[in-house]
Order: C-alpha cells, then structure tokens, then sequence
C-alpha cells in the first residue's frame, strides 16, 4: 500500500531532490569529523543571557498575547523595528511594506508559489543558494543561469537571458552564497537599470549584509531602484522584493525571516502565508523583538563580525599555508562562505570521500548548479561555526585529501602519456 | 509598476482569496463587540508559569541546541513523545513516523503540495474547515462535497463521489469544525472500508480530539485502517495519514502540529518542508516538549475541558433560552464550535451586518463551502474564547438581531401574499 501513496505524489512532488547539504549534516555530525559543510552561526555568539530575560519579560508582562494567534502580518512592534533598521539604508520603508516569514525559506517558497507556473525561467547567478533552487523548482521553475566573478554576477553577460523573458532575477549581492563574492557598486547600478528597461523585477536576498568584515556597506538593489528612488511617499512600488532574516545574526533556531515588497506584493503574500501557516509563531516575534530593541542588535552585530572575521582570516591563512598553488579561491568580505575552485580533472564529490577519510567535511560544489556536473570542480567551506584551532587543523587535513586526489591525479596523466 | 508585478503573478495564486475569518477577525477585535467569530483558545488557561519555567530550563540547559539550526523532522523527543501519546490509542507509531510542522496549517499545505495536482478532486464534508480550502485551492483542487448530519459525514452517500476518482478524502472526525459534530462509530468502520475498498486515502485532521467534554473517546479512522491493524511491525503502509497540533491543548501562539504517517510518505513530506521553511523553530519545539513532559499535558487538558465544558454548556442554555424556535443548532460533545442553521430565507451575511449592529460577532457559513452560496443559511459559533458571562449577553444580543431579521423576513413575506 505504500505505493499507492506513492502513485498519488503530485508531478511537482517527485521532481524534488532531499538537500544534500541537509543529508550530508547529518553524516558529518560524528565528533571526529571537522565540518565546513552546514552554514550554522557559532554557538558561542548566542546571546543566551538576553534570550533568557526577553522570555522572562514576554511571558510575565505580554503571555496571552505571545501564546494567542496573531496576524499573518506579524507582530506589528516587530514590522516597525524592522521597517525602521532598513530605512537607515535609504529605502522609505513602513511597517505595511514588511511581511514576518518563517526564515528567509520561507519567504523564497512564498515568492515561488506567488510568481512561477510550471515551466518559467528563473535568471539565477551559477553557483546560487541551493535553498532558493529547492524552493522554485517545487513549483515547476526551470533556470537561465548568469556566470559570477569575483564581482558578483557577469551584467555584461545579462542581455541575451533577460531577452530570453525570465519571470525574475534571483540575486544575493552581499558574501553570496556560496561564492562568498560581493556585487560591485557599478554592477548594482546596471543590474537596476536593466531590470527596469527590461521590465524583469529582482529578488535581492540578503541574510548577510550585516556581516562585513572589511570595506565599505554597498547600498542594496531595492534602495538603488530607480523606481523607489523617485517616489517620497514610502517604498509603494518598485521592481526589487527585498529579503533578509535574523538567522545570522540572532539565532536560525527562532526560524525568523522577512519580505519588504510594495504593500499590494505584501498583501498577496499575506494571503498565501495564510494557506501555508497562519502566521509565524507569536511568541517568537515577541522574543525577537524584546532582544533586538533599545540598540542590541547593533551592538550584537559587532561582536559576531569580530568572531567571524577572525574565523575568516584564520582559514583564508591555512589555505594559504596547506594548499597546493592549483587550487584557487575567493576573498569574501563578509558572510560565512568562501568558494574553492580545484585543478582541472579534480571532482569534489570523490574529495568528499576522500576529506571524510580524514574526517574533514565540506559541501561539493554540484549541489548550487541546476545542472549539479557545473560544479563539481568547486567546492564551499564554511568559516563561522568551528573554531579557529578547529579550522586551521580541517584546512591541514583537507590539505591532505587535495594533494593525493592531485598526486592519483598525476599519476593516471603520466600513465597515459607513456602510452601515447 | 504596481500592475507589473499583478501581472506577473501565478496562476495559483490568481484563484486565492484572504481567509474571511482572518479580515472578519480584524474587524470584531473593537472591545464593545463579543465575539463568536474566531477559533482562540481562553487566552487564561494558558500555562503561562510552566511556559516560563520551561523557558528557563531550555535556556540554561540546551540554548547551543534550542537556537541553532535543527533537523527538517523535527526535536527527536518530541517526535517520541507524540509517538508515544498517539500509541495509547491503539496506532503502533514509532518517531519515524512523525513530522513535526509549522501548525495544523502548514501540515495542510504540505499535504497538498505532495498529493494535489491542477483538478484534482478532493472529496470534503460539507460544511468544512476553511484553512483546508485555503491550503488546498492554490494547488488546483477542485472539490467533491458530501453533506454531513448530526453524525458527521453521510457514509451512505458516499458511493457515488468516490467512484468519481478523488485524490483524498479530508475529514475532521471529531467535533468537527465547523460543524460541531462527531463522526459515529459505524461510520468511521464503513469510511475506512470504503477507503480500502475504492483504494481512496483519508486525511483525517483530528485538533480537538482531546476536548471531550460528555461521551467516550472513539478510535481515530488510523487506528481502525485494517491496513495498519494487520501489522505488528508498527505503522508503515496504511490509508489515513492523521494530523493533529497543540493549538488547543498548549498554546496557538507557539505555532506547532505534527503528521502522522508512513515513513515513506514521512520521507517526502520532509522533503517539501525543507523547502518550505527548512525546520520548524527549534527553541518552540523544545519549549513545547519541555512544557507537555511527564504527563503535565494530560493534566493540563482535564482544566481546559472544565472551562471549555461549562462555556458549551452556557451557551447551549442561552440559545434555548433566547433563540426563537425556527433556529436550530448542533450539540458538540467537545471542540470549539457549534453550527446554527437558520430559517429558510435567512442570510448569516446580513446577518452578520445586523450581529455588528448589537456589537456581536460570528462567522457566516459561507466561508465553509468551496460554493459559498450553499452556506449562508448556517453560522458558526465559537465558544471557547469568550467568559460565560460574556456568551449569554453575546447570545443575546444575537437573538434580537434575528428576531429582527425574521419580522422583516414575515413583514416581507406578508407583504408579498398581500400583493396575491
């Protein structure tokens, strides 16, 4: 009988894959194992003391509203804290412009249900957040891809796939994951300019724009908008929906993200959010809330920023000192990510199992490719969550796996060419 | 530029309209009104002191674990204490057949995000829970509708609409919402035969079950599902896929249900929650174990059944009290809701209009049909919110504004014989 479930799976069902970074979690959670592979903040930044006041003060002064339903919306103390934080970037937002989601997932599944029918293309930079592609192509999407160098996205390379008629531009100019790479000022210029005359809007997605560990904040897409610049009356239309979460720089365990789009975008998501889960849990947007207000996230983002950054310089030193010179990577100025490019030949999913081996873990670079082969030359670490100790030892150990796949590598070369 | 985003919107999302009850709910919050009209658990039998405790616990034991990223399936000991508490009533389910959600609701969308694709017939009882609707309709659904009597749905009228090939029945056996009725013992043996015989699979959304305020627990449809009953080996193929939540039991605010079925349908449900909002909030779902542990939810359900039992009981004495005789109305054994059905020719829309007039409040009974004309002759009426006092004035202010639709309905009717 299980199959006939299984012969009453929706078409949309069975063309989705389980995440592999989710999968590969769990093998890399034996305590042996240093893993780059999850995107999970450190621990040690938890801010547990404030969580554990903000409780107390919820439960004691606000318990029937926290533990009542609440609107779709969110919590409105909470919509204009966050319409407050992303107005300092010059965007005119208000609360009726900010929709509370379930993380920054559910704000992209909540996009796809609201934009794609089966069979439209998605403009997406190659490599992209695996989640963004799990989340579209539930929904029948299928993928322009647009390459990336170390400046973000390739906008000389955009004309032909915008003239190919994608519903939208799936873009995280900030530490992208997983290419760790940033857009460039003049890049964010042109890809407004080109949405606008092209009439294709953006998804800017941004968890991690707060963690910058060196250079100047670059203004996001939806302040450089021209469509929003022009308008004094708030953020009423434009082309760029905005999103971003406090996953990064609270807790992900709250699962606490959000949308700021035109309010009639807003009131269609709300609707959808409805038939999705009501609304996102009560009490957590209170606690959020309570943590975050009088400044303490400000003052929170620094002390993750100097933890981060310190993790970031230890592994770009290690690679540096454990590498071979083949092998290549990205400088990201932010975020939790850097991106590895191998030697030609060289496949991160036997390195996989060869850095599991020597119990050091990473995501393959296949997994952020529509087309999972793309990437296999590619391969994402992880530099937030292990210690710096922790790190340089991996990097050592991973060291390891890179030069015998090289040297196996070397070999079958060298053997050919004696035949030849 | 407002319009192109309108015009860029998905098909799905064309066909969905706001929840009534979400925008009626906005509307009834003003104090002076009473209001009938939501589903809120009496925000005073929250365990508020046991939240804080559990709180507290949590965040000086587990906060590393309780903020971080977790598994897609849910807290492991949550998944075994519902295991185990739906294992007393006779269904041999192991953890692995438990996916913890985002509410009753998101349980919903995943559901129909795995089974439903455009027209597909779902087979309902009439009238139905809206959010059911809500989750199924962006799918494409289309509906097969069975009425119901004062013991649930017609099993006698159901050879017909299950030979016209539905995906799956969705019933609500207990204290149905809104209906107020529970399904008879008979008719849940014939409704699982017939699932077996047509090979049509049953979701059976179960929210109230534990508010039993007069008669004896019945066995859920999952429970009698021969395909489960033949099995020793726990519950791993079978026709009812069962849902349930603690919105009722512990706190609505903490967004927080669960699914129960095989692991292979379990499997792919992960699947789209991961896309869906990766995982459902940690913190909640440790708070909630924290809070039911060592048998204190089942305590705890004994006062909500108090409260609850004398608020039906209050209201049920002030309809007979105040209601005229041409209304009649259902006598639920446990839940939240009644269903009153009014004389022919009455609108519960205008009546709501003349309810807000009284500054009282209820849901019209259209919202609960996928044809909303069939149910203006019907409301729903809540009881759990609102003190006693407060549901004998509210009753009575109703009744005058029926009483005053029913003479101008005579007035009407007179007039019109007089014209004869």
């Amino acid at each position: 009988m299980s199959t006939a479930w299984t012969s009453r799976y929706a078409l949309r069902t069975k063309a989705v894959k389980s995440s592999a970074i989710r999968e590969l979690l769990k093998i890399t959670q034996r305590p042996e194992v240093i893993s780059f592979a999850g995107g999970l903040p450190a621990p040690d930044v938890f801010p547990t003391e404030r969580f554990r006041e903000a409780c107390c003060r919820v439960l004691e002064q606000k318990a029937k509203l926290a533990l009542q339903y609440g609107a779709t919306e969110g919590y409105e103390p909470l919509r204009e804290m966050i319409a407050r934080h992303t107005s300092r970037y010059g965007i005119k937002a208000k609360p009726e412009n900010v929709l509370i989601t379930s993380g920054s997932q559910q704000a992209l599944d909540l996009i796809g249900k609201l934009l794609i029918n089966p069979g439209d293309r998605i403009l997406i930079e190659a490599p992209t957040y695996l989640g963004a592609l799990q989340a579209f192509t539930v929904y029948g999407a299928e993928y322009v891809s647009v390459p990336c160098d170390d400046h973000g996205i390739r906008t000389d390379l955009l004309d032909k796939p915008l003239r190919s008629g994608p519903k939208f531009m799936y873009i995280l100019p900030n530490f992208q994951n997983p290419g760790g790479t940033t857009l460039s000022e003049g890049r964010r210029h042109e890809l407004v300019l080109l949405a606008d005359r092209f009439g294709i809007p953006i998804i800017e997605d941004d968890p991690y724009g707060q963690l910058r560990y060196e250079g100047e904040h670059l203004p996001p897409l939806v302040v450089l908008d021209r469509k929003n610049l022009r308008r004094d009356n708030g953020y009423s239309i434009g082309n760029v929906i905005y999103l971003s979460t406090f996953s990064k720089t609270l807790a992900p365990g709250l699962r606490l993200g959000w949308i700021i789009a035109p309010p009639e975008v807003i009131a269609k998501l709300v609707q959808l959010k409805q038939g999705a889960d009501l609304h996102t849990s009560t009490f957590i947007q209170m606690l959020a809330y309570e943590v975050a207000r009088d400044n303490f996230l400000d003052e929170h983002v620094k002390l993750i920023r100097r933890v981060y950054g310190e993790r970031r310089d230890v592994m770009l030193a290690a690679l540096q000192e454990f590498f071979p010179p083949e092998v290549t990577w990205t400088h990201p100025q932010g975020g939790l990510f850097l991106w590895v490019t191998l030697p030609e030949g060289m496949n991160s999913q036997k390195l996989f199992e060869a850095g599991l081996k020597e119990n050091v873990a990473f995501v393959p670079g296949d997994s952020f490719y529509p087309n999972g082969q793309e990437g296999l030359g590619h391969l994402r670490l992880n530099f937030s969550n292990a210690e710096p100790q922790q790190i340089r030892e991996g990097i050592r150990r991973l060291s390891i796996a890179v030069k015998r796949q090289m040297q196996e590598l070397h070999l079958i070369d060298a053997l050919l060419q004696s035949h030849n």
